[in-house]
């Protein structure tokens, strides 16, 4: 359902439209970005929090620099609604995160405004530096190129990697720091700190920004070039330059601007596109602003799903029967009971506390769970660092995210053996975040290391079994447990713990003339279409195979030997997974049956629910159905 | 062949022996640990520069810390060769790098001294950290754990995003940047400029340590902590405790010490130790420290080789005729060529320019062609934002450091169909640096990832073809080119730059009975292997498929209808490989052939030369013909 915009935000459709105004109705522009945001996500659903805090400085970014030729690009990405609404897609902004519809983040094939697409955090500084030095390589030093990262992005590595650059490169580049101590949850680590800190302290730069606000309070008085080195000349001699961490690293730092004052906004960037070279604003914003309920708890309100904008009570199904649980509840809860079970179990997470629910043991046992931030290269060195010393960590990170700390994987936990636990939340496809966020690529990306175990539970006791055995002692090994998103299958979800054999899986029902092959939650999938075929009279068989690595010798022999028909099923790529590995088996001990690998294609995956992406990619019941069907009419040569 | 320890070293077998020494004596000591890796490397080879840079740090640890109980922690370790003379290793240091020798790096399975397994830059704090909280949630609070980084190592994300965990932990963990300048090459970035400055500006630090250094000077003046905590507390005042970065972060500064002042250190050391909680103590070292030529091009001298200890002069072996060049310098020089062509070609190294040959770009096209420093992860991202704008960027990084980078590959690149040009240098077993160097698992990890081309020259003039492809603008796709470290085949390869057609492949022998699927520079081996067959009157046919990804579809077929028995030989892991590739394309085809797959097993492969490990893993031109027999003689039901 499309949203009506306000009188002015109505009148604009592109930020050439915006530019057009005066200076005296940004403010009113503001307040009817914020209302139409508050608007649609309230009935669509959405991030929420992050755009309503940036709505100040998406009108004056658009106000003051000449999108697209000037190229913006917005970190992670879910605080870019307003950029969105302001440049094109106002009209289609009910259609947000939907399937077919526009996506929850920038993204290049979808506007020339969205200079570079994004999902993961921390990947806009570098993104930005590559394009300024092609611009000037290009002739178009006139360009500018904003990256507008936040507080909780700026903790991980990438950023630093390319903020040494930035600093020693001389490109043109501007570097907004919007500081809202928050990231989904609430920041951590000494960064964090050292923010709060520059704000109060006595530096020098705060000496320099209050010379610098005072000559730009001058009548008449823009900010030029050849008096912003006079200031600095000034006062180089009172205070060291390397006395803010950002200086330090080459960049000009100006700072720190309220993030809410529209007029402020648009003068200090106007000063600063002035001034070239490498530079860093920082701006206090606050996540939610101006909606007072998510001002207030803004992890809830992060993306609170659909809501009584009025009221602000959030919309919850209720169901009449017990529903199953998330297997980030299992989780979460599974990991209390280990840890009061064995005194070495920890756990990690990095910045997804709320999203993994490792929230829960973090409350109660805060020496023994974390958060790292948005540091996953460090959360998985450092698990291998407490394994040396006889710890069992969980390290939970989401499938998609893990992809950022690959090497440590291969190099810090798997040559070394060390028995770290992976939990790998929303493998598969996660829905409406999309492309970046699937968890497509983890049992391809794993199963090529040397000493893995991987796991995939097909329901909430076997999630459960699994993790308790990864920290026994008798798990040597690194050892992943990949699970979905979302709700399993089993609303009694508290059973007992219970080891399981490493490498076994488990035959659901036995059957004819087709073995499917099943790991993880699809496995439920084939048991709802084994109880359609049942009515037809035909019964294949079902194998849940649970370890993708290693694979259950026993079960693969037998369905070598008995099956000229295999199907394999499974919540990942295709190309290197779990159906590529029975092939390797059977190519290595000379069977021969017709395989059939369901899973997700070879292509991007864009979003929509899990539901709907599980049908359009050929790996829901239907799908088994059909390609049973289409199985049994084959004849062979 | 083992070699004689000087009369003081002789007698230290531990640690322990070492501790028994008077202070005195450490000196002495110092010296014949130097003359000792002198005249190892200089007749066995192996890293060379960055041990002799650390040798009065390595005593002075041993000498103060209870290692191993107290754990430390060599970053890269290609540092740690005093480290292993000290620690046990003394008489197995000639097998250094050897097959089935000591590992040239730090090594948990070789030694309870190797706390953590290294090769990889920039581990060391976050794995120290780990071992830190592990010990004090194990009531082991008095271990002391160290870890060493240069200030190369600094600048990549990993050592950042510890810092902060770190700087906010409270933990009890000693940082010891070793400050050259250097990692392999020159260092780069605004961290190594500003890492100058504070050794040189009047800073905060400056004036504390200068008040430290007097207190600890007092007679019987130890270094006590109530006393540190006064005189921090009384310069808090004058100068803002964030005026140094490490401050910032929430670490307490120590520094800058020479570090080649045993005593000193020694002293600095035992003071550092009554001192709880995160701190950075920074030394100033020269890498090949006391070998004159090796002060002097440090670069060269980091691996030399072997060499003649008394003239410097390095051994080159010397051939009559003329022999192919290194895929490196073909890569090198093949880049000039192309950018001279093509005005949008850029080049990126993450701090191998030596390595990749990268640097004859940078030296001619000093604005086209960069080093980045440790930034594996920055470099992709930049590279994308570059291609963004339409430049031609080849990125070259070590096939096993791209692993560092791979979130980026898939998010930032593949996602966005951006066509950047990924050479992964150093694919394959790499020989002497063992399993954390070793480019094993790129083709697995690499395939699964939609939009990718994927290729591998089996030759000189098919890796310049397959960069002049990779420019042009017939490519729209991530393109990776994969070669292994060392010689082609070619003599003669300055051939003229021919387009490729993506994805497709060449028969290089037609055959019967038997099909070889090779890619990249297996092939060699296997055009050696028919050379042997044809002298027995047999010929199995020879495709050399060029392409991992596109496969080439017609050659598939082809072999598909013809042949019932098809090798495959990839110089990667069996595991979701290239081999495997081909089973999917043949499952998916409805072929049925027997498939036997070489290529790295799927395990930890350690060091030794290729030739060697290619013999073990079985991929060489001997297993091809073992291989052939076998089919041979099979068969089938």
């Amino acid at each position: 359902m499309e949203i009506a915009a306000g009188p002015l935000l109505s009148t604009i459709e592109y930020p050439s439209d915006l530019r057009k105004l005066s200076k005296d109705d940004l403010q009113q522009v503001c307040n009817e970005l914020r209302q139409f945001i508050i608007d649609t996500v309230s009935v669509n659903g959405g991030h929420f929090g992050a755009s309503l805090g940036v709505v100040e400085l998406t009108v004056a970014l658009h106000y003051v620099f000449n999108t697209p030729d000037d190229q913006l690009i917005w970190d992670v990405g879910h605080q870019a609604y307003g950029h969105k609404i302001l440049t094109g897609r106002r009209k289609q902004f009910h259609t947000n995160r939907k399937y077919n519809g526009i996506s929850g983040f920038p993204k290049r094939s979808e506007s020339p405004y969205d200079a570079f697409g994004v999902g993961h955090s921390s990947t806009s500084i570098s993104a930005a530096l590559g394009m300024s030095i092609a611009s000037q390589l290009n002739g178009q030093s006139k360009r500018q190129h904003i990256a507008v990262i936040g507080d909780g992005a700026m903790t991980a590595g990438l950023p630093f990697e390319a903020l040494q650059h930035a600093g020693s490169s001389g490109a043109n580049i501007l570097i907004i720091l919007n500081d809202n101590n928050m990231s989904i949850d609430p920041n951590v680590g000494s960064l964090k700190e050292y923010l709060t800190d520059i704000t109060t302290s006595k530096t020098y730069n705060k000496v320099r920004n209050d010379i610098w606000n005072m000559i730009g309070r001058l009548p008449g008085g823009k900010f030029h070039q050849k008096m912003a080195s006079k200031v600095e000349a000034g006062i180089k001699g009172v205070v060291s330059k390397t006395s803010n961490l950002f200086e330090a690293l080459g960049l000009r730092y100006f700072g720190q601007v309220d993030g809410h004052n529209i007029l402020k906004l648009v003068e200090t960037l106007r000063d600063l596109s002035q001034i070239p070279g490498p530079k860093l604003l920082h701006i206090s914003t606050v996540k939610g602003k101006g909606y007072d309920l998510a001002e207030k708890d803004q992890t809830l309100w992060h993306a609170p799903g659909t809501f009584d904008k009025v009221t602000g009570k959030i919309n919850k199904v209720v169901f009449e029967h017990p529903q199953p649980p998330k297997y980030q509840d299992v989780f979460g809860k599974t990991m209390i009971e280990l840890a009061k079970l064995n005194p070495k179990v920890m756990g990690i997470t990095p910045a997804m506390p709320s999203g993994c629910s490792l929230k829960y043991m973090m409350a109660e046992m805060p020496d023994r769970a974390f958060d790292v931030g948005i540091c996953e290269q460090h959360a998985v060195t450092l698990s291998a660092g407490l394994a040396t010393q006889g710890m069992k960590v969980f390290c939970n990170i989401y499938s998609s995210f893990m992809q950022r700390a690959y090497d440590m994987v291969i190099h810090d936990v798997a040559i070394q053996k060390l028995p770290v636990i992976f939990c790998l939340d929303r493998a598969g496809l996660v829905g409406d975040d999309g492309p970046t966020h699937h968890g497509a690529y983890d049992i391809a990306y794993m199963r090529c290391i040397p000493n893995m175990v991987i796991a995939a539970p097909m329901n909430e006791k076997e999630l459960r079994d699994m993790m308790f055995t990864a920290q026994s002692d008798e798990n040597e090994l690194p050892f992943v447990i990949r699970y979905p998103r979302g709700e399993g299958v089993m609303p009694q979800w508290q059973t007992p713990l219970e080891m399981m054999e490493i490498g076994v899986g488990e035959c659901v029902q036995q059957g004819e003339e087709i073995a499917i092959l099943s790991i993880g939650h699809p496995g439920n999938f084939v048991i709802e279409a084994c109880k359609s075929f049942a009515d037809e009279g035909f019964q294949p068989a079902h194998y849940n195979m649970r370890f993708v690595k290693p694979l259950d010798e026993q079960i693969m022999h037998e369905v070598g030997r008995k099956f000229k028909k295999v199907i394999t099923i499974e919540d990942g790529t295709v190309v290197g997974g779990f159906g590529s590995a029975c092939l390797e088996f059977f190519a290595a001990n000379n069977y021969h049956p017709e395989v059939r690998i369901l899973g997700i294609p070879d292509r991007i995956v864009e979003h929509g629910k899990p539901q709907e992406l599980h049908r359009e990619c050929g790996y829901d019941m239907q799908a088994v159905m059909e390609t049973v069907a289409q199985m049994r009419a084959m004849t062979f040569a």
